[in-house]
């Protein structure tokens, strides 16, 4: 593949946060009415001025900062005293063990860590299981590296109690050679939580068929009232076979610090070490600091966190269903919520970019999760609780605005 | 190339900073003699304990988090109000206009930079002219791409006021098909600036050849008294043809909050963001307000640090040439001395441990940086001045204790 050909296909114009380099030449044309009024929000990734960073992240860091050298050049998978810390509150949140000298790495946020660990598992036309829906940049990596890409599908709709991940796709992308299994969990943008089924049955099949499986669990601790989780790394597969990624860069609002870890397979720690050292050299020195705060906030701190989000994704609920036509699966876990919209008179492409121009609300389309889903939005609801709910109130007036 | 045989190409136990890691089994069988006593200086890469971050860095970064949203989420090239401050600060220091909006990338240190650069530029199979000696993930990047590289030589030892590249082989590079030429200015590990004609010869043949030219200037501020110092970028050279990479981590000790900046080629920049958006989504925000500080130290400040070196530097020299069959090209930019050593009872790598284990002196083996260079080793002399001559004191009666 020439790199014009490998980089035209790399496009983030629809990426979160990007919209601001989009151009929105002749959509004036399409628009119904007048502009709505109220707070402009940007769902394309949680607010942390709404939810701040965790207590003290701050003086952390500072501290980390007065340590000098020490924190400044730690070694490439970071200090060593930080990742004995963090080891030890990760493998009593996963519930089966984690080696601080060989099996965990700080890297630049969770997506430093998912760069790294397709880096190190996927070589030019290796097969790849993805699920679709799922986190943009899957693709994008797998595509990155010359890859295929076998996308399994994730029928979150008519699932129940389970996340709706396709069993019979994902085994027959393993008999058809695939040699790892990368997926969010909760999904990245639909929000569910695989059950403990589905966690036994991805362990089993990966282990009959010796696939490597990476898990984003970025949003897992934020998880809702009177609902259970499944780590994979505590189910039966080989240790050297997972590797599970998180970060603070979400539910505790520190993206601004660039954090994230990756632990599990040794072999594959240590790979993605050696090629730390040429993408990045390490996650900030001082940045690393920060993680003394995770999983050590003040006790009631994070239910009240997840209190507070529930609050705002029930209210969401309530608006988006009020509206003829409108789906929406309750999120489980995390802020995401991933409504399909009814037959619109304008492409959803460009309901998208009106939805932006004439109520302030900025959302991710569905395409950039699947090509699936162009139907669907996906908006991240960690927001003011009031603004967010105005903004989807006035979402709910454009889709009857522009209904087909 | 499969996964197994790109990694072990990757290996980092002798990269800077990595002796942590490293076994020195048996060692001991070689050694002669007593340990000798002294503060241990880790020459792997600059002491920030000795020269402080530029003052005001943690204040700036904290008036950067108490921005909030706004900082810790830029887009993923950067702040925009920061592009423009330093792209107007990086035009007028280097002579050529750097365009904010389109033509600059934040990212995360200058390997961030490096990394985007090289893999923007180089697919499977593409030849790439890199210099020998230079900085050592220069080869792991291209060598990571796949690329094919085509060495050629700084002859810094018999250069007189130039670098001593070989422009020759630079042509036949190019004649050979080589369409990027990489390498660092002032050359790290060798710390010689190319001189006014050899840049002007690079412009030269790169734009007979249509090369594009990636030039890592990441010293180029620590220019020693009475020395002239030439930006690739202000020659006679089509502005999309040249990368310029640059940051805040040596000179000015701000490596603990990974920092660096490219600029230069819009459609390489453009480039550049697509894949940083799926590397490490940027560099960390509340860290990108620290470049405020960059280039706009208090009145002197600069020139102190620099006086502070060169006086360091010239110590270290004094020290070296007492040494029989040292040799040691004096550096005109940057803190890294490349002495080589005279022939020895044990071979280099052996003694680049012993070192370690018997004096307490870090340095990085010659080998990192060319195959042709296994009898130098690189010093990083920003150090505390007196433990920097001490150490080098010791070195020199390991050499004598050590001497063929």
């Amino acid at each position: 593949m020439s790199i014009e050909e490998k980089f035209a296909r790399l496009g983030t114009d629809n990426a979160p946060g990007q919209e601001v380099r989009q151009a929105a030449d002749g959509i004036e044309k399409l628009m119904r009415g007048d502009t709505l009024e109220g707070t402009p929000v940007d769902f394309s990734h949680g607010d942390v001025d709404a939810f701040l960073p965790t207590p003290g992240s701050l003086e952390v860091f500072s501290a980390g900062y007065a340590m000098g050298a020490k924190q400044a050049y730690t070694e490439y998978r970071g200090d060593i005293g930080i990742r004995e810390m963090v080891a030890e509150r990760l493998s009593a949140f996963t519930g089966a063990p984690v080696d601080a000298r060989d099996g965990l790495i700080i890297t630049p946020g969770t997506q430093g860590a998912l760069f790294l660990a397709i880096a190190t598992t996927t070589a030019r036309g290796d097969k790849v299981a993805i699920m679709q829906p799922d986190y943009f940049a899957n693709r994008k990596l797998v595509e990155f590296f010359e890859g295929e890409m076998i996308p399994v599908q994730l029928d979150y709709v008519n699932a129940g109690n389970n996340a709706g991940i396709n069993l019979n796709e994902l085994e027959q992308a393993f008999k058809d050679g695939a040699k790892v299994f990368l997926f969010s969990n909760p999904n990245n943008p639909a929000g569910v939580v695989y059950s403990a089924d589905e966690i036994a049955a991805i362990a089993e099949l990966a282990s009959r068929y010796g696939a490597t499986v990476i898990v984003d669990q970025l949003y897992s601790r934020l998880l809702y009232s009177g609902l259970a989780y499944t780590h994979l790394r505590a189910s039966k597969i080989d240790p050297e076979n997972v590797i599970t990624i998180m970060g603070p860069s979400k539910t505790e609002s520190l993206s601004g610090y660039r954090l994230g870890v990756a632990f599990g397979s040794k072999k594959l720690i240590d790979r993605m070490e050696k090629l730390q050292a040429i993408v990045s050299l390490r996650a900030g020195g001082y940045s690393q600091a920060v993680l003394r705060t995770w999983f050590a906030e003040e006790a009631g701190w994070m239910d009240e966190r997840i209190r507070l989000h529930q609050a705002i994704r029930d209210d969401l609920l309530t608006v988006l269903r009020g509206c003829d036509g409108v789906f929406a699966r309750t999120p489980q876990a995390g802020s995401y919520l991933f409504p399909r919209l009814p037959k619109l008179a304008v492409s959803y492409a460009d309901f998208i970019k009106i939805l932006r121009l004439q109520a302030g609300v900025s959302v991710t389309p569905g395409t950039e999760f699947s090509p699936h889903c162009a139907d669907s939005i996906r908006f991240n609801f960690s927001q003011d609780h009031k603004a967010a709910v105005a903004a989807v109130e006035r979402l709910v007036t454009l889709v009857d605005r522009y209904r087909a």
